[in-house]
């Protein structure tokens, strides 16, 4: 399956005023970061509910049953996020692992949380099966283009506030956010995928022509921890020849922590990986090379920042 | 004494990649905030300090003894920032009273830290009578023209990156914030000066005719604490009929969760005292009136921002 850059184009039309336009900060002679932080529910993931609710209201399919999602985290508050502010119902499945914390910061947004199943992919399954019985307009977490297409909003905002850029960082987990930027970018700069070495779906489905199931854990796994690149994300990345960099844990703890200390910017684990690979070497830019880092989430307790 | 837009402008060429160009990020329709939060030492200070210590460069008179400050706070750091990013020495005189923590700060930025003094102003009177014998160039926190003029910076980007706005909100202790954007602005928008209703500094001046001492207390203490307006401050503002709004520290507390909450920045309590004007309604817009709020520092304790 493939996403273009038109579909991206027409999806930051459709969700403008909706998703937030978020700062490009130009952090050091270079170095250019995407602040995706400051996004409504705290992560990019506002961008690809919203256009896929949009997408499916302007063509009269919106169901009266609203939407639905499974996440415990950044998915599954965007979804959240953007059903309250178009006046729709959610509801969110999340595994009954799932902390008191973010079921309460779901409830919290007006959504209605079924806990149930012992993993993530029972829980996706369940909210499969209530979607079909209730007709609500399901919103995957990476995988369908219009999330996609949303996710890449970010890209085209990076071109346009930074007037043209060499390379861009994206952390990779189920690929909607690095496929997206591929399929905004259209070749106009480089897009290097950034993944834990201990998510490594990517990296390994490159390697092998096609999606593989990987093991998942590491200080990325809450917010990256699909186990299986998407589909579409396979497809674009890596008929777009982007790369793949692996980055170990250590590196994204310490970028995390230098966004603070530098920046007073607060990122997640996972808002940090791209990062991450600048500074410990998975990834050195030419001499003189423009490089710009999506900072992708920042949902995150702030008592660990400093 | 007054500071001219001019002097903004000078200012802005001469700090043109020393201090960062913050992001302005559109919040909502008709509200705009400028994160000085990325700045560098984490508030707008570094941009009076660069000012000042360049321009002093420039005239070929920076001494050897380097830079010289009081201040265990946001000044403190800025100038500690300034002098390692300069190559030059920094003494930063601070209260006894200063926590551990605050000195250990400066310490890590390079400065020498003297603690003396019960109370702020003998440290102050320290600071002046060391630069007596050394020759260090002191850096007042707000009462020099060249660092209202670099702290005015931030005017002249507001206009630049918005294309315009009515009215800017600042928060103002000692005054060289607001001072330096209502010279910036040159009557371009209108500035409002924001103070906690436990620091009116700007505010009884203004009743008064000019600066009169006020007791100081309660959140914004730390940043805000200045007992008496700057001279400067007092007649820039007073000369360009900036209004000053109260505000009380309950909706600084709020602003600045708001600020977390919903955009995941973080904001020390003073640099959410103007954006807590506009929601506790001591300052309100006219129907399509186009506000920016400064958010001027971020040094606080991430613990204590959820």
């Amino acid at each position: 399956m493939s996403v273009s850059t038109e579909d991206v184009e027409r999806a930051a039309v459709r969700i403008a005023g909706h998703a937030r336009r978020t700062p490009l900060l130009e952090a050091e002679p270079g170095l250019l970061l995407k602040l995706e932080t400051v996004q409504h529910s705290g992560s990019f993931k506002a961008r690809g509910g919203f256009n896929r609710a949009l997408a499916a209201r302007e063509a009269g399919d919106l169901p009266e049953a609203g939407l639905i999602a499974a996440s415990g985290g950044n998915h599954g508050l965007a979804v959240a996020h953007v059903a309250r502010a178009l006046g729709l119902r959610a509801e969110i499945f999340v595994p009954t692992v799932s902390s008191p914390v973010k079921v309460a910061g779901l409830r919290a947004l007006g959504a209605e949380v079924t806990q149930t199943g012992a993993i993530y992919a029972e829980a996706y399954e369940a909210s499969v099966k209530r979607a079909a019985e209730t007709g609500a307009l399901e919103i995957h977490a990476y995988d369908q283009p219009d999330v996609v297409a949303g996710q890449g909003t970010v890209g085209l905002e990076v071109l346009e506030q930074s007037g043209g850029v060499d390379t861009v960082l994206v952390a990779a987990g189920g690929g909607g956010l690095v496929a997206g930027v591929t399929a905004a970018l259209g070749g106009r700069a480089r897009v290097v995928a950034v993944e834990p070495e201990r998510i490594p779906t990517l990296n390994r489905a490159l390697a092998a022509g096609g999606p593989v199931r990987v093991e998942v854990s590491g200080v990325g796994a809450d917010a990256l921890g699909a186990s299986l690149i998407g589909r579409i994300a396979y497809d674009v990345t890596s008929a777009a020849g982007v790369e793949s960099v692996l980055v170990p844990d250590e590196a994204i703890v310490e970028a995390r922590h230098e966004l603070w200390r530098s920046y007073r910017v607060a990122a997640e684990h996972a808002g940090a990986a791209a990062l991450a690979a600048l500074r410990c070497g998975a990834y050195t830019p030419a001499p003189g090379e423009r490089v710009a880092v999506i900072v992708c989430g920042a949902n995150t307790d702030p008592a660990t920042l400093a």
